[in-house]
């Protein structure tokens, strides 16, 4: 396309191109922005090394040029990082010539469908967990890099902390975890035989009584017995790893409280997601680890999110393939709520209109510029603060109306209304 | 548990980690390994920097001391990267100390996780498209970098190619691609009207008449008519990529055979998996452009494969949490074949044990040395080399019974049998 368009002279065409989602994966209530700094440092930076243009041997020498020479000059709007988003919200509009804005496509698409479908899983289980505190712990069920980004996604929807040290590095993410099984296993007296005791020992000396040690690597009552003959009452946590964790948690809770053991409290993981979380809510745990599900976005691994032109030269361009039309025009948006502060709907229209606003509601601008002529926007500004977009995504979902926070399949949350376009290619 | 380790002297102990499945996922009939090379690399090459071992404050100065020393120094065998597995196959065994085995967890977890999910779900594609051409299309919808580890695990399965340029470079996968909905839509005239054949005809300038169109941005048979006006009969392929696609197919078929076009291929796109390209089977499709579904595991997103200790100081370790018990000791495992050459069984057997075969039976061993002493064994052999392990598959995969097949939840296609060990523990 590139080498076809500098041909043609379509290269140097002012476009605009979308990113948004038709639909919500598993019909859910709503969905949250998330990668949009890592998106703009990564089009900030955007460049091509002369053993990646070699390789393209198929194109011109006019395209490798091009290459060579490429750094994004355009400019870049979008929702802030955390905030929440629906069907058609314009959550990013880049602005630039063709060449230099379709270049970027998979980039961006990857980021935002990646980081915001595991945002808009964590920040289900994180209602659902109803202020309890959840630890991310889904490295190892997904791609080495992509365990880094789910952490810093997970956060920015209210986790609590990550068993990734790489996030913690790099993300400055609280960084926590527990012992695994293969410590107790460890643990063996010189014929073989288990030694629960002696693994809960060399535990507590290294990291202190207040640890959380994992009491059901063999039987879990004789497990929290032995914890609690060796770490006192004084004990940090427990946790509980198998079984049926609503029972499990109710016995070791009373274990733990006959033995006066009442501040030890109960973590519990495997295999959890928002569903599981929420049918624990009467249940004596204290926290939660979260693995496989947040980091595949629990039954939606990607969020849809598809990058369109969507204006050339300043004319509205859409396709019209079954399924599949939508409004052309360079959009920016509107959340509308009511006095008591509860959003009603999502307000698309075409930038730089003047429309007209409800004198009974309240409005919030959600589009706002994060690159201008190719350099980043204030860059210590709110969008690149992971803990901005952590309290970003936090108020966002206190306006929500009730309905939207139910975790079951349904209507959106708000509706989007368009305001401002002509009416739709049919 | 480093630091602990390191005070109660258990670090040291001679420990093997196994990795494998419990459970086929989604009850699939088999999985596929893939990622075994990246993690033989991601071994031998796994340090820390000072970076990251200061973030560790919490670790005593002697555990830090151990990660500034540290260098895999043990053994690994496993399954060769193409190769099916079947739930408790050992497909990767890690021996070495405690300490140096147990940090590899997360970096061999992920990388095997991620990859063998997209590989197991596109070889069951490459079974559905009985012999024709797929291209992996699906960077945008995972993670930046799991897209070109996607790529590599597609094509290890059977695709034929990767739009994924860095993938075509990192790895050698053949590229390939076609023009997206936007080029279309870049060619409007001064008013702002639509040119679709302005569009396709800079396409064939650059390049060339064997290029593959997209008719389906405006009117799918107007698309047709156009693309056919301006290439002529010898057009290389169409692509449709919305609608219905076996309706869409046959009549675009019509149209082409009709206009003389008999040579020009129809691809076909928009949400395939598996199961929409056998419903494909008996249209005229002559390729398939797949990406959501490959990249994401096709429902399936990450393998469920485990890391468990299974082995100290010679003596066997498993744990007995509820649901989750299993053989402990390090294995080695043989494939099963009849006489005709289709595969009966999986035999997983104590390392180094003599086991009983079968007359009528032929074997094949499954567990090939990969990392001596910390130093990979024959770096060019079979097990690092991506042409092999796309042989090792195709050869793989032709030795499964039919049902073995089936694209229906059921059966794994083969039993796993463990031969020669004692009694599980209860």
């Amino acid at each position: 396309m590139l080498d076809a368009a500098l041909q043609d002279g379509t290269a140097h065409r002012k476009c605009v191109f979308e990113v948004f989602t038709r639909r919500m994966p598993n019909e859910r209530r709503y969905g949250v922005v998330a990668g949009t700094a890592r998106v703009i440092d990564a089009i900030a930076s955007f460049r091509f090394t002369e053993e990646q243009i070699e390789l393209a041997d198929f194109l011109s020498e006019e395209a490798k040029q091009f290459l060579r020479d490429y750094k994004f000059t355009g400019d870049v709007d979008g929702y802030r990082e955390g905030d929440l988003y629906f069907p058609y919200s314009p959550i990013l509009t880049v602005r630039g010539t063709f060449a230099e804005c379709v270049i970027l496509e998979t980039v961006i698409l990857s980021i935002l469908n990646y980081d915001s479908a595991v945002a808009s899983a964590a920040s289900r289980m994180v209602s659902a967990a109803d202020g309890k505190p959840i630890i991310e712990m889904g490295s190892r069920r997904t791609h080495e890099q992509s365990a880094v980004t789910a952490a810093r996604a997970t956060y920015i929807a209210g986790f609590d902390a990550t068993s990734n040290m790489e996030a913690s590095l790099r993300y400055g993410i609280p960084a926590s975890g527990t012992a695994a099984h293969s410590w107790t296993l460890l643990h063996v007296d010189d014929s073989g035989k288990p030694d629960e005791r002696a693994a809960f020992r060399a535990q507590i000396e290294a990291a202190g009584v207040d640890t959380t040690l994992l009491v059901d690597t063999f039987d879990i009552t004789k497990g929290v017995e032995n914890a609690l003959e060796v770490a006192g009452t004084e004990l940090g946590a427990v946790r509980i790893d198998s079984g049926d964790l609503g029972i499990m948690s109710r016995r070791v809770r009373a274990q733990l409280d006959e033995a006066g053991a009442f501040n030890t409290r109960i973590i519990v993981s495997s295999d959890l997601d928002e569903f599981a979380i929420a049918g624990l809510r009467s249940d004596p745990v204290d926290g939660f680890g979260v693995g496989t599900s947040v980091v595949t976005g629990s039954g939606a691994p990607t969020a849809g999110l598809v990058y369109k032109l969507v204006e050339v030269d300043g004319h509205s361009v859409a396709k019209r393939s079954s399924g599949k039309a939508t409004y052309g025009g360079a959009k920016s948006a509107l959340r509308a709520y009511r006095a008591s502060g509860v959003a009603v709907a999502e307000v698309v229209y075409p930038q730089g209109a003047e429309i007209t606003r409800k004198q009974n509601l309240a409005y919030r601008e959600l589009t706002v510029p994060m690159i201008r002529g190719g350099e980043l926007v204030d860059a210590a500004s709110d969008p690149f603060n992971l803990e901005a977009a952590r309290a970003t995504h936090r108020d966002a979902l206190q306006t929500l109306p009730w309905e939207g926070l139910a975790l079951s399949r349904g209507e959106v949350a708000i509706p989007t209304h368009f305001v401002g376009f002509p009416e739709p290619a049919e």
